[in-house]
């Protein structure tokens, strides 16, 4: 169940509704954006204490939900959501491709990368300061250096960026330097990490866990949402199966089906489902198909000398090539690049 | 490796070379078919056997393989195969539908159903007459009946028809009354059912086992080609992984890797993976885009009284609804329908 | 729900009874032994059918069951089912040891391993005369030949001997050749041959398909006991998963649950689930701990020459030397080898 | 690579070795505990520099690896590691027995399970202050005040206490209230947590992620101990896959690798594997069975009102009597509880 309260709703009714659902036990969770105040709690209410509330004036509408997620189902919000991010819309009508390096390595290299993305309609600059590595040995991002890179960047050719977040600790630097955040796969289910993450005004994109449900994504993207920011993008990028031809297996029907349960937009990262390139084409047209809202696809100028996922990454010249492909096949789907 | 051999070459011939492999030890299987005899190998020859076999009069060339496929590679084939049946062609520019109910129920079921199919583009008439049911208690199809049915279907509409085979004893039958035989997830890797089925002379489409990685469902067409039939149409109907929203999760990757791996024709079983009507548009159109050759689609004219997989079966206007969009879909990729 | 019959029910009462199922629309089947028949249901039935059928004089018990399998169950038979084996009991106290070659390669093999497994307590020798294979061009086994040998052997040592039946038109001549049969893993839920087998006099082993649910597996020894053999002896050897450590995951809840739900007895390959030798004393142990009836253990005295899976056998020192050590385990259990 | 140093090397030294690494692009991290400095490299070093290194005066030793863990691995340390702490081994001769609730709740209910636990061998007792939660609307944990409860019950009943840590900002805290810190399956991967509690003195528990494979797994250890902290317990909790009886899959094939590839200990938690209480005793001993050093176990005084994971806990009289037969197990295997 959700109860979303009147505007002007002041701290001392809410702090008494909180209350009211506490001392009955009930769960629950405040979220408040720039326009509106909503309380989800974790099960329905039992009917004395539903008509209780219901007669409190701050409320304005119960609304019941028969899912998990109550903030990001397509009870609480009919309409899909559509992120405006500096005149960049995500979730609307057009497609948006974000590209980029898998990590930012140095000024030259994502220089040269942001030139060539501009040409092939890539409206987000991907592109990671900090890295979680399977081996403490390699390689671990630049950090705030690389958050100036990306930065730079940024101011020099207009287009949007996006990095990820991994450690409550960089969260505020990391706001100050990107236009969107990332959540990765493996931190998912970092709670706290989301808890912070919600309280932030920029728009995050949520990708799911290898090994998560999409219920749980739901949930992930539940929790960014209860702790305030409502601008989540879920990302897809693959699960892990018994397969071992692809480094994870893309699982389009997680975006077919997302688009039924939420209104949350949704987008596709082929590179790292696929761990290899030649198949990047193929997936990246699918995801589009089954209705994704936007790509996410590793690009690096030098694979072979990549710092990290050199294998799945294209050339910028691949990428202008599947950009027009994605043009026409976009097109017969009402939709446009 | 693979031998190929000059189309006179006469049964002593092959039999000394047969001799040959068998006295060093190496695996191997002869495939013949109308207009070619291969002999397929296990392991790589030895420099000094393969130059003696290399000077025999009947071997034609000797191809080199890396994968552990032979006949089902791109390294014996580079051209992509094309099935035709009766004038209907499989893995050519035209995408093709096979739509139809899961099993075939009556004869009033499978000729309405069929009358709809026609106005929707379908050109095989899909139906099973014997059913792999989880329970022994459970519909287990109409048997021979329920294939006559089907037969008589054929004649009144001139679709082509397909449905599946599941014991060795029934081959001979089946092969008598449909246009291509179909063997099921379950079977893949019933070894003994590929290689009868190896020798039969209809086209065969071969499931994904829900456990199967890639390799393994290509060495499974690999035993239907090394006992003769080459007519094999892979089918992806989705993988068994930890997610239950769906029934399975559709692995398009493979689709799109098989393609390049294999010369052989891939459709996509929409239905069987997801297990739930809503999403089947979405994976359809993914499938298409991702590179299939065609769709293998569930239809109902009456889902809720189906005697089995109601829930997962399109309504045939859903199907026509479907059919248009896949329309303008196969344009956008110079495909048609 | 299961309808037991009185011992003297004729053929026209039982058929009666099937008519009135059928016009009611309930699947059934009619499983017979030696000593009792009874019908297994697909649903419940509705209250007024139940009534009529409980007044049906060859009518002894109606039992309720909750779960798909019926027979199967605990709620049909409370007692654990020992099955006895020429005087050699399976599932009762004693814990019993199988083991031998992947495949019959040789008389003299066999002779060999036959001698030294004689020594290590082993109660059923192990051994295939028919292989399913990924590849065409593998091995396939000896076929009539090994079952041969294999009698010859047993006669020498007086072992009881085990074996694959992959094909319904080879178990006639497996039954007259060996103690026990083995359903694989790849054919756990091919039906057909479930049904055959379910006809058969002699023990089965059904092998857990390896991505098989415990419910999954249950129904396919259902089909088994449906069709009269209720001698049936589930074998847990692994399930794929994402682990590439192990050839497949060994799934020892799946034991603990089977007791639970299920009377048949329940054996463990640890050489399968392993496809490694190093922990198969350590899996071994911790199938007996976990409360299984026996294991199911390959030797070879050659592995670096067997004609499959060298990899994970043991050499007869090796399985003797775990003898040893699974007597004390046992008896810690109140159980022996 | 390893490359052991010199006890008094000074910083000087130090700092030119990694210099002389980092100018040649090789990836590595310095671990230093109390009695030993330890260099771990991405990858093996070329000859020349190699040899370079080797006549360096604060070099003692370099270790050759072929894993991509390297202080984790056996290469590393022969000999298994025993952790003692305050006088408990763990990793040794004897089982250690740890249990009690899921979540801290109540003074009184941690205070009750506590007094249980010393009558069955127990020799730690478990407790989460903090829980990670797949839902922003459930119980969060008691936090801070949990820590204080938990610390009070260890001194009122001088057993050893252990809690999982989530955030990097509440290491500090945490480490100073309990004995054993705990990272939990989700956050096996969050790698700048296991950094953080790289520096702390404290030994901890590192679950096994539900979807990390055990090289993963070993290479999460070896951040912790590349960081500094070498006290490491492994915890087997199940993987997921596609079984639904059981809430995940007990991988005891882990336990038995571990133990050739590792020199740490590892204890398993049946409660989280399972979901379900039922199994758990047959899974504890089965884990003991597979080598484990211990076990981790849920146990609640009222199951039905716990505020998390109810069903899968132990009553404190289960508890009692798996010991006693855990007790006849470990003594069987040369081992004592």
């Amino acid at each position: 169940m959700l109860i979303t309260l009147h505007q002007k709703t002041g701290p001392k009714e809410l702090a008494l509704l909180q209350c009211l659902l506490s001392s009955h036990g009930v769960g629950h969770c405040v979220s408040t954006t720039a326009t509106q105040t909503v309380v989800g709690l974790e099960s329905a209410l039992e009917k004395s204490l539903l008509e209780e509330i219901q007669c409190l004036a701050c409320v304005e509408r119960v609304i019941t939900t028969t899912t998990p997620y109550k903030l990001a189902s397509r009870a609480f919000k009919k309409e899909k959501t559509v992120i405006n991010v500096n005149g960049v819309e995500i979730g609307g009508q057009r497609i948006i491709l974000m590209a980029g390096p898998c990590a930012i390595e140095s000024r030259e290299q994502l220089r040269s990368i942001a030139q060539e993305m501009k040409k092939s309609k890539v409206g987000v600059l991907r592109g990671s300061a900090y890295k979680p590595r399977t081996s403490p040995y390699s390689f671990q991002g630049m950090g705030e250096e690389g958050l100036k890179i990306h930065q730079e960047i940024q101011k020099e050719h207009g287009m949007l960026i996006e990095t990820e977040v991994m450690d409550v600790r960089d969260i505020e630097l990391v706001e100050d330097h990107v236009d969107i955040l990332r959540i990765g796969a493996r931190n998912m289910q970092n709670f706290n990490l989301l808890k912070e993450v919600g309280k932030c005004k920029k728009p995050v994109i949520l990708k799911r866990g290898i090994s998560a449900t999409i219920e749980e994504w739901l949930m992930s993207a539940e929790y960014l949402m209860a702790h305030g920011n409502h601008q989540v993008i879920l990302c897809e990028r693959g699960i892990r199966t018994f397969e071992t031809a692809t480094r994870s297996t893309l699982d389009l029907s997680s975006v077919a089906l997302v688009k039924h349960l939420s209104h949350l937009p949704v987008i596709v990262d082929p590179s790292h489902a696929a761990g290899r390139k030649d198949i990047i084409p193929a997936l990246s047209k699918a995801a589009i198909a089954a209705g994704a809202d936007g790509l996410l696809i590793e690009v690096h100028n030098q694979p072979a000398h990549a710092k990290c996922d050199g294998k799945q990454a294209l050339l910028p010249e691949e990428l202008h090539a599947l950009s027009c492909e994605l043009e026409d096949l976009a097109r017969s789907m009402g939709r446009s690049l």
